[in-house]
């Protein structure tokens, strides 16, 4: 089942070889190459907003302090800053040795900078007047941190009174409050910081960089292929009188039902993905969404993925497969959680089986470039839907950084 | 914007007409008409599935005593028995007044004896290998009640070892265990009861009435132009500089956690309807969804409609749209609780509005015909997914239920 790709796209390289390479590190640390199309407005930054993971086990400490200390994630409210600190110190322990477990640290920045660079490659190709496009990386929690990623954008001759073009694409296909608008909320702190004091340039312009947002894709035809691929992939290890009869479990990581409550887009927009996906595969198979890793006392959106995976097997439903369809490359959450805890701990692992996360999929980046380039194209700033705040929130921060993204003039 | 009609349907008479005529009242009395067709498989029963409302204030006791004894629908447990009749009877003079409010009775039992009537007529001219098709209402907690329209289907010469074919169509476009579910336990418990000794016949078949479902049709195109249509309508009450911006609330019925946890399929086919919906119209407005109607102090899915359009006023936001995407005709819940609390009590109701359920629209009636039709000609029993039971389900009943209606051959 091939998707059709734009003609100037080659197939990309395969899954197994799909390591950065040298001239890919290079890429991202050297500056911005000459524009050499007369007619291109480029360059143009394309950063890629992610939660991240610690890439070693000494890194995770560090990460979970950042993540509990992040109101949009947790809200602990007041309490933020001594719960925060003390959550993440008592739990670091037991998530290192899941990280252990797994190799010794999350893929999820390999995979965001490959993902990235390649897509900018295809980028050049469909989207010339917007060419170069740079590719960064951004993350919430871990290196390379947001901070980080806009010093180097700065370094590499964007804004600083010269202007430019950013877009800061999420790679959550789904928008949350807790991970893409924490996200924006972060990257608009320090674009305030860094370059909260512009240099008006001759023309009127302050020379700020120029950010748009991809805020949401929950399904682009080319995500939804990419799932429906791997899901049929996965299906055909089970023996064919079985097939068209496992249960395709769609496990989204959940949220705690005051996130919910407050009106959050997010578990509408993942219900969206689920059933653009069973459309594509023709709702042969009987199907579910659940929500996996609640953390804490506090009551958060179920039916919960372990739970459903043991309830089914008791009701002598065992052929079940996992479908990770809300993050799109693996991490802690598919390779330990999934696969460790819920497969592992199901004995059933020979029938409950897990779909390969996106992570090199070439459908899945060709859709990216895909995403990228009508964005360019649009000049719009970021989604309507975007602009609207959840009914319930309360919080300053979002209503300012939502209100800087929305006004900014391409 | 019109829908593309098939050519053998006349256009239906205008919204405000709608009242079921004598010759529709006489046909619902009618004993089936004899069989022109040569090729015809029919006749063939058309039963509308909802919960219904009590047509005059008198019904409304009657009402709550059977809705509150309904495990399915609010789930208490052993003590159902004894809470049910106990809650019912305290609620009844409250709702009376709101029956009163509304005119004295609820809409639902006009507007789906219509709905079926005027389907049905279609069919007959689309499905002619089906025909002649006979409209039927089953309630789940009003008249016309399941158990008199299976007996109503039998003296009409169906069934009693004359065989047949009947159609349970689902007038919930999302299914929910408490709604089509409920409905389906109902239908199954007469089916048993009134057919379960059924006479063999001569060709080996029972002579028992061959059941299918239509169980869900969250977006179904027909129904998505509809809403649209409707939605389309009220904005253009909006002045025009003022009319993009207006926050579309799409409200449907909430859920117990309870429910929602043991992995209940609505929340995520609803989800489904606003996606299309909002893709039909081209995601200009901004949106949300939203859940109204929570009863009692266990938690439900939110947010709650009231406290979304009380938010938003009070962010400023005041043109505001609400969409009931759950129902297809008026109830207390949109003439009541929409109308005369919601935006009645809003100190807004110039700019907080409503918009027009679907009742007697004709895309909406044309959809209903596209889907039976599709349906007859499939020759499937019911989907894929209502054969798979919820992870938390311990319902026996609804285990047996399901395999019955799954295991029809038609």
């Amino acid at each position: 089942m091939a998707l059709r790709l734009p003609a100037a796209v080659r197939p990309l390289r395969p899954l197994a070889l799909a390591k950065p390479s040298a001239q890919q590190v290079r890429w991202l640390a050297s500056p911005v190459p000459p524009v050499t199309q007369n007619s291109s407005r480029g360059p143009t930054a394309m950063v890629f907003l992610n939660m991240g993971g610690p890439s070693t086990v000494d890194e995770v400490g560090d990460f979970l302090s950042r993540l509990f200390a992040d109101g949009d994630l947790i809200p602990l409210g007041r309490l933020q800053g001594y719960l925060g600190p003390l959550i993440s110190k008592r739990r670091t322990p037991k998530i290192q040795k899941q990280y252990a477990a797994i190799g010794g640290g999350s893929p999820i920045r390999k995979w965001s900078e490959y993902q990235c660079a390649e897509m900018c490659k295809i980028l050049d190709k469909i989207s010339p007047e917007t060419a170069p496009h740079k590719p960064y990386v951004a993350f919430r929690y871990a290196n390379p941190l947001t901070e980080d990623t806009y010093r180097r954008m700065l370094a590499d001759g964007f804004g600083n009174g010269r202007g430019g073009r950013a877009v800061a694409f999420t790679q959550y296909p789904q928008y949350s409050c807790s991970t893409t608008g924490s996200s924006l909320n972060e990257l608009w702190k320090w674009r305030q910081r860094l370059e909260g004091k512009a240099r008006p340039l001759q023309d009127g312009a302050d020379g700020t960089i120029k950010w748009s947002v991809i805020d949401r894709w929950p399904v682009h035809p080319g995500l939804v292929e990419a799932f429906a691929q791997n899901i049929e992939a996965k299906l055909a290890e089970y023996p064919e009188e079985r097939r068209d009869k496992v249960v395709l479990l769609f496990s989204a990581h959940s949220l705690p039902m005051t996130v919910v409550n407050r009106g959050d887009p997010y578990p509408t927009e993942v219900a969206a993905t689920v059933q653009a996906v069973m459309q594509r595969l023709k709702f042969v198979n009987p199907y579910r969404l659940c929500w996996q890793s609640q953390v804490g006392p506090q009551p958060w959106l179920g039916p919960q993925t372990s739970s459903t995976v043991e309830n089914y097997i008791a009701q002598g439903q065992k052929d079940l497969l996992l479908i990770p369809i809300a993050f799109t490359s693996d991490h802690i959450e598919t390779l330990f959680e999934l696969d460790e805890e819920v497969i592992g701990g199901s004995s059933h692992a020979d029938t409950v089986k897990r779909v390969e996360s996106l992570n090199g999929s070439p459908v899945f980046i060709n859709a990216l470039a895909d995403l990228a380039k009508s964005h360019l194209a649009s000049g719009i700033a970021c989604s309507t839907q975007m602009g609207l705040r959840c009914p319930g929130c309360k919080s300053e921060r979002c209503a300012a950084s939502k209100k800087f993204f929305a006004g900014q003039q391409l």
